[in-house]
């Protein structure tokens, strides 16, 4: 098999074991289950992640790095907003919401019950967090941000409202009327205008 | 048994199965555990609470009111700052963070999986959405209130940093940083002050 190939055979497994772990859940996701989903088999699956616990790491990895990528060119609020619209990010990949939720509130439930995983997991949400603060930090320095407040402050702001978002979608909460509380918050961290 | 007695005794077992629900989930929380944390038998137990369902409702209810309480009193965010301390509330019960939240996060996980549950659930998470609003109209009047912001999306504003901080803490992750966050998010919703 080519690169290419292995590539999108990856691609294929990732893709599908993303809806298998949304829809049943980690424990739930059986191999069978697995199988189905992606249209491959076990010896299939597995030559390319070494077990389950590793191709889960993987997608939650996938959203990672896509939010980073958002973050660093639109900030943290735009991965909010994208999250809610479900429109396709920059790199023309939709954001599914159902899936995405799937996915972190699953890393959030291990978090809670699993400490070995809560370890592994900590240098990759890590990343997002220096992302977010690199990106308030170039926004400071172009006087778009307000300066009474330290960036450490603002990060941990903007990411406990992210994980409330998440929270509330996974919830099942209404959501319409988002928007005008994420301007809000963006307004927040934004340099405050001169009243005229 | 006099009504004193019945109420004490309704206490012992909302109190043991709290630690119960936390400790096992909802699934986890066999009749046999229910027993062990309560030092009563099933019959004593299933004759204050119809089932397991009802005995997790009332306890997630206790919340809410509680809840209630401290907003109507000090506003939501000060729930927050009780969630982080693990202080007494005003009526002398300490909100416990790790029995409290492990109902709440079982409210959480419950609503995203089981839809009849999130239509029984809606009437008793709109009581704290109206003591919100109920005191953020009462701070507006009395001119310590923002004006330039709707009341409803100040009050999702702060059921979404609320949230965020429940999964926040919920998933293990460090909270001594927080205060400022929250006193950042208190600023948020109050009447700017005149620049001198």
């Amino acid at each position: 098999m080519s690169q290419d190939h292995l590539d999108a055979r990856r691609r294929q497994i990732l893709d599908g074991a993303r809806s298998c772990f949304a829809r049943h859940g980690y424990e739930g996701a059986t191999v069978r289950r697995l199988e189905e989903a992606t249209g491959l088999s076990r010896g299939a699956i597995f030559h390319h992640f070494r077990d389950k616990e590793s191709l889960f790491l993987a997608l939650a990895e996938d959203d990672v790095l896509r939010m980073t990528e958002v973050v660093a060119a639109q900030g943290l609020v735009q991965v909010m907003r994208e999250l809610l619209s479900s429109t396709p990010s920059a790199n023309g990949e939709a954001l599914n919401p159902a899936d995405w939720l799937g996915t972190r509130l699953e890393v959030s439930r291990r978090l809670r019950t699993d400490p070995e995983f809560r370890s592994r997991w900590a240098e990759r949400s890590e990343q997002l967090t220096v992302a977010t603060r690199e990106r308030l930090l170039r926004q400071r320095e172009a006087g778009n941000l307000r300066d009474d407040i330290d960036v450490e402050v603002l990060t941990a702001f903007l990411e406990l409202v992210l994980e409330g978002l998440v929270s509330h979608l996974a919830m099942g909460l209404p959501a319409d009327d988002m928007d005008p509380v994420l301007d809000l918050v963006e307004e927040t961290v934004r340099r405050h205008r001169r009243a005229t």
